[in-house]
């Protein structure tokens, strides 16, 4: 497989940007989003070889592969559609959780390859998206089918600077569920504590709490389409994370001294490997 | 009372900063600190009238009132002494809980109202202070002594930059334990957990973790020592905050979009309150 025009199922923030980077490296381009200001902006840039709202005039256009940025339900949606007219390019995608779409595109018969760019996504849409929002970021992939051809996929990515890492779909999801789902969800457990024992209370967080729970600021729409996704992971994870508590707890109730150092100690030795 | 002249007990990073504070407003300073080379750092300022390592010598001293800026255990067990040589000038403290220090100040007989200035405490030591660390700060009084003549005492502290609150010193126990104390343990319990599950996962911490995980970088001694003063309001708000993340656990469960999409909404919307 040579890369040479890739079409964007999606073109938001994370497709947009994608496109806009592949761009620069003179990639050809060509979008599919059934927003019309979308793909009016997508005109405007001069950047596109075809944009369309319309699956069958998408599929029938000359690229070499396909990059689905939709949100993962949607995703998993658009592959068993994809699977229905037998689309046989290869696809990819760029969803925050990798088990759905890979089992709905297996089950879908594509030639499929997960993928997670990680980046920041404050922001959303076309209108912020930009060409090297993830130069320098990791690109997760999660291969499962062997008929995708990895290398020059991978290629592309270190084209526009992302550092590709290959893993499995499922520790993918373990992975990200410890380091990005859970923190979110212990952040807005404790907005809500606040909320639920003293709301007043608020007027006395420092640096410290608006640092810790800056990521209850989230969006909602996006982070319960993650929740839903991850929810096995979740689970497990949320258990585990309780279990730290319950330590804590006894170790307050026992006034023992020795366990609470040593607990901090090392959550402490542990942050300060962080930057 | 007019406060021309405060004697410090503890001259690290807090009582410094206060003394240095003080001293720019034109109150004459006198330290008492067991450390040598802290009390030798003190007389190369110029600026303290004494300095001593010896109780005896330093009650006998003319001072308008005694400021107590010790760990909190260590600051009960001074109080003990100070009651127990009838020590009857007005006592104040800096520490982070105000109902152990409150207690052995009433036990000992002293004409005492509790503090708590509100600011980072990232550094320590005498050699790490300054004029002007508690400028635009809240200062937290909890008074309990009808002896105590609280006016001058705001004045100077509102003199230095400060915003003067009364509050019940249960009451900011319970206040602090919820926004300082709690999210300091959920920190800590995160990274045990990354830990616990998976450390290698740590290499894909992103910019939200490490915001969230920063205060697990805080110190033992003085968060172990915190952690056990405050250790009844600790286990109820352990309590409260499990309690919120069972709803998640619940949530996630029964694959609940309507309850996720709400807590996110509900936690967001408080945290977007915040600067």
């Amino acid at each position: 497989m040579i890369i040479k025009h890739i079409a964007f199922a999606g073109l938001g923030l994370i497709g947009g940007s994608l496109a806009l980077s592949f761009a620069e490296k003179g990639i050809k381009l060509t979008a599919y989003d059934k927003d019309q200001d979308t793909l009016a902006d997508a005109v405007s840039t001069g950047l596109f070889e075809h944009v369309t709202d319309d699956l069958d005039t998408l599929l029938s256009l000359d690229f070499d592969m396909l990059y689905i940025c939709l949100p993962v339900k949607t995703a998993c949606v658009f592959a068993a559609e994809l699977g229905k007219k037998g689309f046989k390019k290869p696809v990819t995608d760029a969803g925050s959780t990798k088990t759905d779409i890979t089992e709905a595109a297996e089950k879908a018969g594509l030639i499929f390859c997960g993928g997670h760019p990680i980046a920041g996504k404050e922001l959303s849409g076309f209108e912020n998206a930009k060409a090297g929002l993830f130069n320098g970021a990791y690109h997760i992939l999660t291969p499962t089918c062997p008929g995708f051809d990895i290398e020059p996929f991978i290629e592309i990515h270190e084209a526009i600077g992302m550092k590709v890492k290959v893993m499995d779909h499922k520790k993918h999801d373990l992975t990200f569920g410890l380091v990005s789902h859970l923190p979110h969800i212990t952040a807005f457990s404790m907005v809500q504590t606040v909320s639920a024992v003293d709301i007043d209370a608020l007027e006395y967080t420092g640096a410290g709490f608006k640092d810790f729970s800056r990521i209850a600021a989230s969006d909602p729409r996006m982070w319960t389409e993650i929740f839903l996704d991850n929810n096995k992971n979740m689970v497990t994870l949320i258990d585990s994370y309780i279990a730290e508590m319950q330590r804590w707890k006894k170790a307050i109730v026992e006034s023992d001294e020795k366990e609470i150092f040593e607990m901090i100690e090392h959550a402490a030795t542990i942050r300060r490997t962080l930057s």
